[in-house]
């Protein structure tokens, strides 16, 4: 094992840990988790999956709430220095490491500073909450094309969308959570039928996943909010255009039998 | 193991392979393979995923150069009936089964024949392969949004592209192997930038991965085809934007340790 750590020296991975449910965690990402010295991991990461990392020191990172999160650079410093030593560094990061994950920036600090890092790609939400609700993003004589937004910044939503054209892509926000009324009004003050189709998705492929589906109306009058919002993760993913009508595709993952993952 | 398939009867499993590499396999995927009763596979599907499903019958459904692929409605008939006889069956596709692959369709067969079926999300090459390229789909203050688009039919690219603002938003063309030229002068017929980045990832995830980087303008003039096309899988995904610029967020991929997955 020293002979291995000296010949690869430090290495920090950037992975994904897809949605929520552990089983949809990468292979791979499983294995660097094994053998991983350090752990760096944000918010929605499931318990289950950080208890892969057995041998690893674990840091929590990210933002809850009323906490403030590590600032970037502490996050970027912490890495390089780990890397440095020698460690292999796992930063585990919800859904896909460069879809609103800042991954980009970290991949940056590491490249400029001359660490050893990879990317191993996760289930993003943008894809698979749709897909686990029976909403497919793309669907032959449907929809050709889908747009993925972050929804948290409305004005920057806003911007996004313009020219966007409702009747022929699947419109996709992560990050909308709370912000779903003022998406809604968006999208109908910029030309969106407000009977067109919409659904949020709330704690996609968790045990308790729920979708609510109506129009965009419904978004915009604030119908699809759930009055009981504290009680999910806030992780959810608003999907609007002519998919959302072919749901449910009934998945049948609420009567899957027990699976022991390896 | 005679009660348990009493028990729950006969499963289609709609299930992402990934982009090729067996590692971004997600466990539930591998799991599902394992249990298999019959798998029905398209192209581009690693044989190391294969063999993960020792007790399966397997049969190759997709479409190959030179040879008809199997009728849609004949794909769903043989899951059909495999199911209502109690088989574990997974429909194993590349990528995501809802990002292009038809999965929609099979659902929507499924459900009309009343079969129990689930969807296990796949890494979709849309985020995947500028991820392993160094590319981040969104970036902060660079990308804060991305497009998916299908570029095996130019004219519905075309009018898919129509209104997108090209300053915002990453492109992402899928299967448009073969028409990056005419897809390159779409974008400037529309008014994108010769000059904007962009760049082509063949067999993202795969030994043989290769990226090629330039402008819109290039693309156009074919400068990023390869002569020896014959020689990769065709799978390759064109990445237009600004993100582009970011790349090589360099990968230490191609000299990881060799790792055994569970």
């Amino acid at each position: 094992m020293a002979l291995t750590r000296a010949r690869w020296g430090g290495l920090v991975s950037l992975v994904g840990a897809g949605p929520g449910d552990p089983g949809l965690l990468t292979r791979k990402a499983a294995a660097r988790l094994r053998a991983a010295d350090l752990v760096l991991y944000d918010a929605l990461v499931d318990e289950r999956v950080l208890a892969l990392a057995r041998r690893a020191r674990r840091f929590f990172v990210g933002k809850r709430a009323h906490r403030h999160a590590m600032a970037q650079e502490a996050i970027h410093a912490l890495m390089i220095r780990a890397a440095r030593r020698g460690r292999r560094v796992v930063r585990l990061k919800g859904g896909d490491p460069f879809v609103f994950g800042r991954g980009g920036e970290e991949a940056l600090a590491l490249r400029v500073a001359g660490v050893r890092f990879e990317v191993v790609p996760g289930i993003s939400s943008a894809v698979a909450a749709p897909g686990l609700a029976g909403i497919p993003v793309t669907h032959r004589g449907v929809a050709s094309a889908f747009f993925v937004v972050g929804g948290h910044d409305v004005a920057a939503f806003a911007s996004s969308i313009d020219g966007l054209q409702a009747d022929r892509a699947t419109l996709v926000v992560l990050m909308g959570r709370g912000r779903a009324a003022e998406i809604g009004r968006t999208l109908i003050a910029r030309g969106w039928a407000p009977g067109g189709p919409a659904a949020i998705v709330v704690d996609a492929s968790r045990p308790l996943q729920q979708v609510w589906r109506g129009t965009v109306a419904d978004l915009a009058a604030g119908r699809m909010d759930r009055p009981d919002a504290e009680a999910d993760t806030g992780a959810a993913t608003i999907v609007v255009g002519a998919v959302v009508a072919l749901a449910p595709l009934a998945s049948a993952q609420d009567e899957e039998p027990h699976v022991n993952y390896r």
